[in-house]
């Protein structure tokens, strides 16, 4: 089967079956101090937020979904009006498809046409550098959409539940760490819903990676969809992932803090079941820079259209801009300042992982002094 | 829209849909310890309460709900009756429509022909002081009632999700600030279901005031009210909330302590989701002064009428003088001796906001004695 | 009303409607470490238990219940048939009635007829000591039945929400001393299912109290009882409780370990919400000497008959004797040696009632140490 | 009744009514962490395990069932040439039946006919060494099939409540170390789904056991099976177990953690409601050796046949596989290192048995060193 082919089935599946993880994000966990007079206007809240070197105009991206396939085209050509009408940014699918049948090509470098200015983010698989991929073919799909950073995606647990799927994953850091230093565009790391920890990301850190994207368990979830294809094509699962399919995985609200935790200094999305703005508050006062999500969008897609997700996301980003106003701050790095508390499971695994939380919330806000140590070094 | 028009629809949509929180108040993991030899006569046990100079015969107040209409007349008509009866105190909604329309005063100050006597708190939003409101303004409204205090609530959350809400929260501390001065009433600075916390108070305690409502997060919910009203008018809300509804603001037992922690002098309605004599005595007990409530009375009076409310009234008090009587109390102050146990989520969030639950209950009693302070420097 | 139709309502109201707390024991958050080598022999388990002198066959007591009618007399022949075959103890229910009218005693004179050598304890009610009662019809309870200890009653919180209620419970301890220092048979001081604390009990201890049944919250509920009943007579309950109904109350789990910290060589009867051989044993390995029940003996035999009631309490001993058993014991006193854990919310209950569980397990048998006492000093 | 009819009765009951425990294994509060960059290759990861001087293909081990009856001859024939086919562990059910009588024998030792060179447990109940068992009969068990161990189920829970149980547990360590000090192959001491606790293991680590399958609470329930049993036949249950019935034992995740560090040396299977890959990757990870589980085959069996087995061992053992690749492992080996959290209630208990859970974590791995000692010393 080719890769187009699946891509095509994975959102069937996603969008007509129930591929949401049972286990939550932990987000519940997590409150943000209500302050009830917030001595600012609503109106003059500013929603932006550098990322990577860029302005957006609000701390959202639409993380890759799709392409390589004239229905991949309607979705991207979709998205990518909203993302340039919000300048927010947006992911692409991964592009394999097209790097290798330049045919395709036109269904992701739709979202440049459409989006001129917007914050663009190419999409290669990490299982390819194992399979002959090199910087000649991340160059090919940086061009493909004039991309302004490229994300590797990193899905061993979906790999190990796809029929077909490359479960090679020796030796890929290097690799990782030889692209990025011939890139002159960021790499994103990123996990596509089992969630990124604080060794990798410790790791990938050290061989010079700065931006991440956290990914984690809670929403969509690829090691489900992967078995649900299975069980449809043959009538059972080639490989039945029992209780892995809804519980295996870094909860989204551990993730971040993990991530920041080891790559301070880093842009980082926060990922993985973000719903609404409540969550993509939380997520980014954990420690995000910036909430991204798939799902809800090519749901909503599906079902309203286009319109459909420029209400969404204007509703997002209007939750977003009240819980900032209404946790008392002025703009979105005011998240990385509010108080908050955590409590019960959520602060029990921190402990179990070295991090007591409030020594990590005070903590937060070192990032922006982390960051500009390479102006004043 | 006018005013009036508002908070009639507000009324039909508290009363007929379900805008209570479905966050709670916390209450549920406070436990008064049970003396079963309480060593006081049931009959004997004070539930009088000073209040702001006042003395109440019950530790009670009927938060501000209406006003400014022939139906809401009504309401307050009926209310005030009872609140006449049992000398416990009450508030009236927003005096705004009736200061800028004198025809509607009536609705108002039916609440004082009703209870001469009784403990009447006018009603002003903060917003107001944003839009050209002053002193003027502030003493016409507590004329009005011949108010004993004047309740300045704070609602951003309702006013970012509402239609046609007044945003600008910037520099009202100091507009407080300024009115404060030249009353000679005191301000009661009142939440409407969000809930104060302790920084906010700790502020405004700095500027002189001495009087909180906390209307805390668990009971009725105007974000979500707002909301579905919104819905109502066009099919859909202009600006949806999300999970904001049901889960932003502070919890009312988490809000109660975090108000007196920051204002140990002050006097504190504890209110927000109350619902019987255990809900108020726990309220107290955490260290509140006296306990508040709105939607149950505005409900019973709907379906029940005011004999309705009148047996409610009567039954919660009750439950307020046996649960002192079973603690072991005498009086509405041993609530703040009587020992209790906090466990779960409560305990957790407060000890995040940097409260040790036992230390914090040892300090209650402190309130009396930093009252006193007045008299003996 | 006379207080017999009062006992008879009681008992209808017991049996056909849900009266048992929602809230619960606590029991639930408690675990006996399972010894899966006992090297012991099952049949000879000794369940024999001294209490207050005397030696029962099992440390089981069916807690009072009834008397004072023909129809309370067969419930009472009933279950003294049982105890008698068992050599189990029994109370019967409050005497008051049978006190002030002699025609009724026979239907408590009964138990004595039937269990001639069983431990048998006879009842009053505390606000009786402030209606006149004093020695003299203390020592008509006791040989009435020729009792062999007589249980006062502590009943706040249902004189509370009983229609007609004695809710005078002051200088009530002063009274118990005096009585107790005349009776030549012990005082057994209980609740009837809101539970007795640390407090009260060390207090009790104090003036001589020597045998305590907690009584705590979790099974059968007197305030909500008393409220149906108010309801069922006047279509309301004249004072109607609200939450009170269902978690008022010192949870029976807390109120064996309070009872046992404030009381270390008393006798105490573990109960409220004893309902088998599990929650027998789990409470005895928290500290009390023996459990009692009430409400499954009433239940059972409305339904089953003698028959049934001989059944269960087969069942209830055999549990309690696999309990020791399977946990690595020999006799009713292991289960003060035998580990246990807690966890959740009955742990931060009692770190917050100062209680450091297994600092506490570590004393549970310094009370047969305590006991001694008497013939070592 | 005949042992064999017995055993008949039990498989009819276990697979037709519902006898898997209320109470959890527990292991719903550990996660293993998620590693999205392994840096191995899946098909390169080794299920070998060295288990008691074997080596098995896979940590798995199907752990007894039955034997002793034409039927159970079918349900040993079919497991045992799964077995075969993944080279993993097998056990038979007890044979004191076949020892009684030699017609019986086949039943049993056709498991090695059909797997020559597996690693097959013998099985004889220890309330059999109280009734004449000796080395004899231990050896005739062991040569029926050629056994690489044989295991002596601890069962005393099962033995209270069943009709016609064997409830002299008394001396039993002593006679165990006996036969221990005569064999030549190992003995595994194995609960039957009450579970194994700190104590009893130190104590058999002490007389020279080295072998344990812990076979917790959260499984398949032999005190439920039994009364079930007891009702079946005659209309109610002789002892009916109450509570005890589900929540009587020590779960499984807490049994595996507390045999190991009883005995850190020693081989140990983790057990009781195993029923993924993922229970059994958790079980590993927090201490054991290998998995084992017994009621889902014979369910499977029942429903689905020998294929059907042999596809679920298939998913288990890929779900293993998997788990160690996801957690960044490359062989059995790894799950001791691999990081994970603990929570909740199984946090709370584990301290309350004095074992701090990351102190014990970082513990797990001493085991090599401890099982080296033999060959450095
Ligand atoms: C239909 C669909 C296709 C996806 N395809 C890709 C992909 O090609 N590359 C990638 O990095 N992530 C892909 N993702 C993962 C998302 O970018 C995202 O990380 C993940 O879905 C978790 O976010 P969510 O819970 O908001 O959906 C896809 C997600 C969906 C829903
Ligand atoms: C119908 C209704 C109208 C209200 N209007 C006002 C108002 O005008 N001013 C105000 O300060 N609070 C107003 N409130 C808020 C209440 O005073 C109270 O703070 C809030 O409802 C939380 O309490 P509860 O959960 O007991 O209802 C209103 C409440 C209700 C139910
Ligand atoms: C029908 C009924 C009548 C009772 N009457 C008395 C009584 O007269 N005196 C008393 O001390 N307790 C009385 N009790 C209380 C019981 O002794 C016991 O303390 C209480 O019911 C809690 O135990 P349980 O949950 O096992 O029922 C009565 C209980 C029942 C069910
Ligand atoms: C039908 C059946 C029969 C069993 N018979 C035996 C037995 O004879 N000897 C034994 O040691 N365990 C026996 N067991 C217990 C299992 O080996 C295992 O320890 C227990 O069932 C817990 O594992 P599970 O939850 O995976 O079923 C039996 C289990 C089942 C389901």
């Amino acid at each position: 089967m080719s890769t187009t082919e699946r891509k095509l089935e994975h959102i069937d599946i996603v969008v007509n079956e129930n591929v949401q993880s049972r286990e939550s994000t932990l987000l519940e966990y997590v409150r943000l101090i209500h302050n009830p007079l917030p001595e600012h206007d609503l109106n003059h809240i500013d929603l932006s937020k550098d990322f990577c070197g860029y302005t957006l105009s609000a701390p959202l991206v639409i993380t890759g979904i799709t392409g390589g396939h004239p229905d991949a085209e309607k979705i991207n050509d979709a998205i990518s009006k909203i993302v340039n009408k919000f300048n927010i940014a947006m992911g692409v699918g991964s592009q394999r498809a097209a790097i290798e049948n330049s045919n395709l090509t036109h269904s992701f470098s739709i979202v440049r046409e459409n989006a001129p200015n917007a914050f663009l983010i190419a999409n290669i698989g990490v299982a390819q550098l194992n399979k002959g991929y090199g910087i000649k073919e991340f160059v090919k799909a940086i061009e493909m959409i004039k991309a302004n950073a490229i994300a590797i995606h990193i899905n061993p647990g979906q790999e190990a539940y796809q029929d077909e799927g490359d479960t090679d994953f020796s030796n890929l850091i290097s690799k990782i760490e030889e692209i990025n230093d011939q890139l002159n565009v960021p790499i994103i790391i990123k996990e596509v819903g089992n969630g990124l920890n604080k060794g990798i990301v410790r790791e990938l850190r050290s061989i010079g990676i700065k931006c991440f994207d956290t990914a984690g368990l809670g929403g969509t979830n690829w090691i489900k969809t992967e078995s649900i294809r299975s069980r449809k094509k043959h009538g059972f699962a080639l490989k039945e992932p029992g209780k892995l399919a809804d519980f295996w995985g870094n909860p989204t609200a551990l993730s971040i803090i993990e991530t920041r935790i080891s790559a301070i200094d880093s842009y980082i999305i926060g990922s993985g079941g973000i719903r609404d703005g409540l969550d993509a508050a939380k997520a980014i006062s954990l420690g995000a820079d910036v909430a991204g999500m798939a799902f809800p969008i090519l749901k909503i897609l599906k079902i309203e259209g286009e319109k459909g997700i420029e209400n969404y996301i204007k509703n997002v980003i209007y939750q977003i801009k009240t819980s900032i106003f209404l946790s008392g701050g002025e703009n979105v790095y005011s998240l990385w300042k509010t108080p908050l508390t955590i409590w019960g499971r959520l602060k029990d695994e921190l402990l179990m992982r070295g991090i007591e939380p409030n020594e990590y919330l005070n903590k937060r806000l070192y990032t922006k002094l982390w960051r500009m140590k390479d102006y004043v070094l």
